[in-house]
């Protein structure tokens, strides 16, 4: 049930018996030498539709473009500033809300979305509050797939302490299973750096050379990228029928 | 060659042989009963992708969301304000730029985001340079599918007036042509509003209650479809090649 | 019927009998060897004062100032970004929304205003129904004087190719009429470039050095503008009158 | 020495004389019942220009609205706001200093300008020279024509305590001088209110509900208006030589 | 009574009896070799604790940082930028406007801050307008402790010429009684610069090299801060019942 | 060592031998019916005082109105919302840069700032890499003093559950501490809601009515408010040295 396959009186239609959304958010941001640019919008938008599926709820096209500040040393990676993404936010959910839709659940593929998810939330509530004092109020939440307890679990048990925290075997391992015909190969440093905080762009490359936070992505198999898609869908549909029911 | 199945190494390596980039751009609005509220992102995107092929240049992820916002008395319509677009493309530019491309192509496929996308290139040619006086000069050009020649000469002959200016039987082919599990059908009042000009969302509504803009959508095919996207990719792929190679 | 030449009493009894007015806007940017700085700005003025006298309707004060970053590179030039001027033109019409003016034509000396002005009449639209929903809905609409059918012929009979598309002899001529004593001759070389495509402001001026684009304005007379100064008039009186009864 | 009626190349030759410019700013608001809505831009604009004669200096175009926010509970006052002024100036400025001038004198035909206009300086100051560090910086000064020691002296003497500080016999006497074919006329009731401080625009029409601060406008003549001109145009043409050489 | 040490419940008790609020904002900027960086922000935090005691009034957390960007150049600045300083301030009056306060007394202890606040107000009174066009209107003043007729009149007297207009004996005093543990000595050059105007950052320290405007710190003694204390507590404690209590 | 208490000369001696500051950052928000509305900066004020004298660093003035949307339903919240946070700290951030610091501690009072951080630190990086790319680079971190290691386990053993998650008996303690002459006392329900996520403030009032989140700040007496006023002192000190030296 994508909202870019429906026509307007099927939305129409559907407003009447749900108020909620589902909306991908992820990335365009290096993934070291084998993993995608796309990997965190591809992976947030399989298992947006999954969940959608699941739980008969529409699901908007995919903000594939996040907040990856940190990535742009690197080239390819595209990233809004949080100052724009919070205005994009806004403007999708002032549209949205107009239409009737009141229950907005992210599926967000980047951990680097989420300090201006929230932020942009708090300012949404508060300025259609002001703005339009009487209308119900609206709700926003956060599903990050990655950090699903059956997602975390599994990637535990299948890569310890390799699975790292960017360009994980674990996103590599959904991209492989979604896009079978785009499994890169690199011969990777067998040591990755890991650790170091994040500040500035120019700051995240030297310390992070191939762009890999402590990942080992050479671990990866597409099976194991279907594994975690069904845990996320799982879980993450869950999670979306809670928060709609919850008052 | 789309920049979101690439790695960055990769993109380093195209950067040497190019600096141009196809940056596909639609719209998330009603199109009449039997429209794709997608439909000017998935024609934007199949045609980029197209025309990325032929030329064998970077395409962009799509940007789904435009300048919509007369259609937002439409349920399911999302759109930016012409400000916060002008913000994405800024941020967008910034980083593509600073990756090394300095070509940017947009296939557009929506008329409304014509005025804002060419708002936006004066304001970030003048930005970057204002910052970086001394960076090599950037250079920005839309190309309109449906305002390609030959696509307007084949929808001139297969609808004549019923093609109308919006959810036109040319765009719904294309969808159709992509999309065929997903062809709409609805009862089309024959008589269909148009010659108004665009004002507010409620007024557009108003004049133009099924969201129909003089157009007969009933008569498109997806072997039309085909055809209109044929075209536009070959006339698209020229006029890219000529930009990217003007002085 | 200058707003600026008026008591307040007076807009009020006038806002009883019509809620529309006319705005001129133009531009502060090089229009050549022997262009007037000013030239866009003047005839923009000097048009909607004599719509404003046969339609007996008020004109605001002229916005002098329009978008012309691409002609930044040439001394004297003014210019407001495009989100700046969004921001102008919000301010304009709100305030004049209060005093109960809903019909804004605007009457435009400046190719390079036209997508700004788009983008912010939408931007406008939408932020004034979001703010005030009950009110009732504004409408904004663009005469382009240079663009008057009748206008176009007599600059076509008249200079035929070298009218040319920027410091064109057809409004170096209207400033004549307008200023003539202010009528500037230099060495103007017989060849000039044509044809580039506008990007930035340095780029322009390399491709453009002396600032003409195309164009003879050497060809222009003082009683060519009277009749280019009549035909506009004549031709946005119409089209102003037919704006204000439009339904 | 009008910048608008001159060419790109005068001002390029100006330029290697003098990096001053005069930049006229009033207000577009109501002025009590026989003042003329224009009155500070038409006043600012008459004093610039007699200033630009009396220096050989270059006057930009009038900027016809300024900050009158108080003023907009009356028909026909058009205000930026505070926020949106500051932008305008900043993008004239750095336009102009582009193009080489980087002394700026305003001269201002209204109070409620002169807050914006200092905050508005600071931020260019320091946006300029955060961008553009190593560019020779520039300087601004605002010459308030109504404040001028020969005029306050002069205003005293004609009007005493009916001066007022809005609407005044000053102000209207100078639009009498230089519009002898607009001197309105109307029944003013001889109490007038003054001394309520200023607060928002509803506050405001509440407390002076003709417009009127103080003010008795029936004593202005066109004659004093010359007078007033003359002082204005001595006493500022001084303070613009002594900005300019000042080290 | 200060905000920050009530509880919410308190407040909602006293606004029962006053809808006013008192807040203080001072700059965090350069004072002079001898004097404290905080000291505006001292000396407007400690007059208003004395206004709220003697007044019943409540007294919001002081505004630390103001508009100081002239005095950017001296290590240990902080500054907002006019337009940032224009949203905290609304960001603030929106919140307690909306708790219910609606008259809100700044005491100031910076004369750079004046101008934007002037902006500031003008911006809030009418974007609240707007918005909510039916709530009780709000009012703001500010008091500029340093202006008070009491404490120039002392200042005259103690220092005569030597007061200065930066870095003052008057404002130095009055930390020298808050805080006489940090009373600071250096040897001051016995000539200053004095008269200069001001302009960018950089200009300022060139004409400004210690910091100082004209002042003789040197003078200041604690006893003399107390004085000046104690009468600025007294003439702003009536200004803020005054009003309060206008119409 | 405060900035406010210091002289510019001090602080140009100071950056001789570090770059590194300490701001702390609050909230202005309801903490229930005992809790001080300025808990969270009088928390963060006073362990950023005492880092700062353990480890001889310079602490800024404390940013007492933080990002608190979500409780401005209770009267005497004062929040900045988020996208003017980011302005601010980008004030802050770019004057102390250019003073010489380019390490940035924030010690934090309010869960509710952390996401804003982030996101703000994220921009501060990018856009003053782009204005000053050769400019060395910065450094953030957050410092919760809530969420040390140390100072978690105590609130742990002294309240178990009724720690809570706002109004918590261990920042009440600490405000008991640091101002005994403020200990409130109000009859509290021993029922307390807890476990709704926050959305909007009239969202949040419905579900926390008394302002607490699952906590009993009964529970608390100044003598453990001492304990972990000492924790976090030395927690944050160590964390601040770590920061300083890392590389």
């Amino acid at each position: 049930m994508l909202l870019q396959l429906s026509t307007w009186q099927e939305i129409e239609t559907y407003l009447e018996r749900s108020q909620g959304i589902i909306l991908p958010i992820g990335s365009t941001e290096q993934h070291g030498p084998t993993g995608l640019i796309g990997t965190d919008a591809i992976c947030a938008e399989a298992i947006a539709r999954g969940v959608g599926e699941a739980t008969q709820t529409i699901v908007a096209p995919t903000i594939n473009v996040g907040m990856a500040l940190h990535h742009t040393a690197f080239p390819g990676t595209i990233s809004l500033r949080p100052s724009t993404l919070i205005q994009v936010l806004k403007d999708y959910l002032t549209c949205l809300n107009r239409s009737g839709f009141n229950r907005f659940f992210f599926i967000n593929g980047h951990g680097g979305n989420i300090a201006t998810l929230k932020a942009a939330f708090a300012e949404i509530y508060y300025d259609l509050a002001l703005s339009l004092p009487d209308a119900p109020p609206i709700r926003c939440r956060v599903g990050n797939w990655f950090m699903c307890g059956s997602v975390y679990k599994l990637a535990k048990e299948l890569y310890g302490r390799e699975e790292g925290s960017h360009a994980t075997p674990s996103e590599v391992a959904l991209t492989q299973y979604l896009y079978p015909d785009f499994i890169k190969t690199a011969s990777l440093p067998p040591k990755v750096a890991s650790g170091y905080p994040i500040y500035s762009a120019t700051d995240f490359r030297s310390h992070y050379p191939d762009g890999r936070m402590g990942s080992n992505p050479d671990l990866a198999t597409p099976e194991q990228g279907k594994q975690f898609y069904e845990r996320a869908v799982k879980e993450l549909s869950s999670k979306y029928l809670e928060f709609l029911s919850s008052d």
